[in-house]
């Protein structure tokens, strides 16, 4: 059995930063020391995260004071003005690439366009997006629900940063003759882009495909989605127990990749299961 | 034998004006008159002004005095500065769908935009446009050719405005991965989006498809190309005289539709021609 494991697996910068500025913080001052949201969609990750005494609350107002942490997804704007007016210590983990999709998105409503945006409406980053445009904000993930919309006479479109590319370029080319303007900005980011290109590469080379990552976590979910469209033997799992034996049986070549929120040492656990699972054959 | 005659065949709102245009000119000022180029891309029209004393020069250097008519698909910006120097009268027929075409390319390459625009490059309105802003400015008429273009920061898209939207569209789509942000203004005018979509509809129903006008019309060819790819036998004809009776024998249904440069009495010679030669049968 041969394994390739892709190079561009597990955490991005965005949330490596988040993650390190968890760490420092738990370090620093570990009393009172909350994560608005759970800091990044990977369940093992949060419950370390808890284990140095970052605990997760859903909802600003069950903050008991002390610090807040907001998620790599991004802050709404009505829970980032509650947590000033409730005068937490504020410790802004946004990944930055969402803060430019934020700022993209804040930038073409100020300038008149009605606002697109390529994503799941109810994910966290999404729903911080729309909390400063609060008006004429539509949010599709489909062609089919994209082709409903319009007319307009101006529209803006921005995508969700770890949208896939595909149906991000499928979406605007659907809307593109419904507007007399359309205003676009990519921005989803670069490592999602790498690491869904690379999946695909080796996904076409495999005879099965392990996507590793949180079960919650939205472009863990794209990343498998995009994979089984090539390789129906397509397995997302959130760590090395969920691996079916049965199911990686008699594969001459198995692929590997993980979301950009996985940790390390969950893909390397994966990585070894896969191997010995081969050597027991 | 039925025949299905589009309803937007023939000449558009800018075409029909810049004849209209060069009319009232022959009636008021003969002398010296002249188009710089061919009006309109219909030699049959061209033909008919000719008779009215409206001659065609191909240079504005050739122009001897007088009157100058600016054709429907523009003027360049240096033609413009050499009419005005040597102080001809101007007669601009240029339509107003191009004109708008004309601004938005300026606009953009006032703004620091790279511009792209979907269009044949030897096409006078292209030409035109291309001459106000001389640098930066790529044209495309294929998805091949966009997709060896880039990468841009800044991308500014425009159309010729008779380009196919299919083409249009799938263009935009494959340069949309290459540019952190891309602004797209349909230039494509109304009346081609309208007279394809029939045409598309037409050619959908019928055995054969007869499309009218200029060899030289680029909305023309496109129009028999986009019906081409749907009904094999379509049939691209400047008058009735080349109407092939072995082409259109044992064709149950017969569509019909023109080029926005073919004057109403082509396509009605061409409609009679159809039908009597059915009734030869």
């Amino acid at each position: 059995m041969k394994l390739l494991v892709a190079k561009s697996a597990g955490f991005c910068f965005g949330v490596k930063r988040a993650m390190d500025m968890a760490r420092e913080a738990a370090r620093k001052h570990p009393e009172r020391l909350h994560t608005l949201g759970p800091l990044i969609h990977n369940p093992q990750a949060v419950e370390y995260l808890e284990n140095l005494g970052v605990k997760v609350k859903e909802r600003i107002e069950d903050v008991p004071g002390g610090t807040v942490i907001f998620r790599s997804h991004g802050v709404s704007l009505q829970d980032l003005t509650k947590a000033r007016k409730r005068r937490l210590r504020i410790i802004d983990a946004t990944c930055p690439m969402v803060k430019r999709a934020q700022r993209f998105a804040k930038f073409l409503h100020r300038h008149g366009y009605a606002l697109l945006i390529v994503g799941d409406a109810d994910h966290p980053e999404v729903e911080a997006i729309r909390s400063y445009v609060d008006e004429r904000v539509q949010v599709v993930r489909s062609v089919e629900s994209a082709r409903r919309l319009g007319p307009w006479e101006k529209l803006g479109v921005i995508a969700q940063t770890t949208q896939s590319s595909g149906i991000f370029t499928e979406i605007v080319a659907s809307v593109l003759e419904k507007s007399k303007e359309i205003r676009v900005f990519n921005t989803i980011c670069q490592a999602t882009t790498v690491r869904q290109r690379e999946a695909i590469d080796i996904a076409k080379k495999v005879d099965c495909m392990v996507v590793v990552g949180g079960y919650n976590s939205g472009n863990t979910q794209r990343l498998a989605s995009i994979c089984r469209e090539i390789q129906p033997c397509t397995l997302h799992i959130e760590t090395a127990r969920e691996l079916d034996p049965k199911k990686l049986a008699n594969k001459g070549r198995i692929g590997l990749t993980a979301g950009a929120s996985t940790p390390h040492w969950i893909i390397e656990e994966v990585e070894e299961e896969v191997r010995s699972l081969n050597q027991k054959r």
